[in-house]
């Protein structure tokens, strides 16, 4: 099956699929995009995703061109036609396309939507089974990442940080605190069973993943504390996981070549990782 | 005469220059650019723009695929076959197009190079006549800002709001300090006629136009001081200016609607100007 991609407007081929090089999106970083996963061929926890996608949106003035309901009709199609059982669906909306100058192009300028679908094991990741390897790095990026824009470059470098030390991911840290992952939730679970995220502002992304192990680890009545932890604190944890759209709940083994607890997959994130499938499967 | 960009080798009408959707820069801000200035036909300062150009790429980890000799080349066929007498030359080089994921594409994907031209009126700028008026914003931007990256989704902020407010450019500030503008270098000159401008470090771009005037002052026995300086002092300095490979030396007449001086732009604003024009027509 060829792959198909959605240009507005229009199911293209995947090698026809090009963007004007004036697309504020490649000058600029001027977009938002937003990534849903696919579970059994049906879209996972989808309408917080496009709740974010108009948010994101809206913070930085670009028209959302499309409604919820239109939106779901694109990514369905998109993954019938790509045939997805089991991956993500991709979405970035631009500015638009506008000679090249700093300031908005007009306002009827109509903004540019790109989707794709990629295939992924999710539920069955071999990375989910032993673990996931994590470094620290500085958390070098913009002052508003409660914004999911398409400037993701230091996220970029971080995770290729990761990749260059030969592990899956980079928690960044800001003041001896870590923000968040480079394209994830961070969490610890304490000697005494807490689970620690840091709390929601304009310093982390609004994890769509985090809010809903927040809610499954709630209704389990597990403790949940919602604060900033160092570092140290990580690399003591009795537990670690990071969540996303495309990696559900992640354990975490070893932080900065510490190893985490006995070096598994720790209970808590086990049960929160069968939770959130659960839900997933549950749609 | 139809408009030519360059694209990965050929030289091609505007309308046909397109990337593919996979490429780096549309989807991870994952690229550097530069912009060289042409007066009479001639590239302004163009060797320590393409040395930036270098450094960046060096930066994070992209090849640079151009020789100095072959960037010249390209920009000057560019030039010539744009009619370009007056005006700028755009250049992106981007990691290149890879199926998505964060970390780098195999070493051997291709850097992706984008250049085109824009015609601007620079030495006979109405704005340099009257001079500009300038508001400052926070700034919101990533800790490396010695990188000249096409992640500027907080410089495309910043300008807007300069738009939205009727003026033509914002300077960022943080910790109460001026940082720069949005697409420029910021100096003020004190009562005392001192030449203020911050002083290199990862906190803001190594203006090429900044060291070309540093240099013609120092050149003229003026004051120079490179250090921080602050909202307040700015709101009361005795004139201002912002320096850009397309704007030259702007003067400022008023900052968040207070007047600098008379309103008009200032007596060594315009000598540093002339003495830059001077400079660039000499080649």
């Amino acid at each position: 099956m060829s792959r198909t991609v959605y240009l507005n407007g229009s199911f293209v081929p995947f090698e026809e699929a090009r963007i004007p090089i004036m697309d504020r999106g490649f000058l600029f970083a001027d977009g938002i995009y937003e990534v849903s996963a696919v579970l059994d061929g049906r879209l996972v926890d989808n309408e917080a995703h496009l709740a974010r996608l108009d948010r994101s949106l809206g913070e930085i003035g670009i028209r959302n061109p499309h409604t919820i309901a239109e939106w779901i009709g694109l990514e369905t199609e998109l993954a019938e036609r790509n045939g997805l059982d089991e991956g993500v669906v991709y979405m970035q909306v631009t500015r638009g396309v506008a000679e090249r100058d700093f300031a908005f192009p007009p306002a009827d300028t109509p903004p540019s939507v790109v989707m794709f679908t990629q295939k992924k094991a999710i539920v069955s990741s071999p990375l989910a089974e032993t673990g996931a390897r994590v470094i620290t790095v500085e958390d070098l990026r913009w002052k508003r990442r409660d914004i999911k824009s398409v400037a993701l470059l230091a996220q970029v470098l971080a995770k290729q940080a990761a990749a260059a030390a030969g592990v899956a991911e980079a928690w960044m840290v800001e003041d001896g605190a870590v923000t968040e992952g480079s394209s994830s939730t961070a969490f610890i679970v304490t000697k005494d069973r807490r689970i620690v995220t840091r709390p929601l502002s304009t310093a982390l992304l609004p994890g769509i993943t985090r809010a809903a192990v927040l809610r499954l680890a709630s209704e389990a009545d597990l403790a949940i504390e919602e604060r900033l932890f160092s570092v140290e604190e990580a690399h003591d944890a009795a537990e670690a996981f990071y969540t996303s759209a495309s990696a559900f709940v992640m354990p975490v083994v070893s932080l900065d070549g510490r190893t985490l607890g006995d070096g598994h997959p720790g209970p808590l994130t086990r049960r929160l990782r069968a939770l959130y499938i659960e839900m997933a499967r549950a749609g």
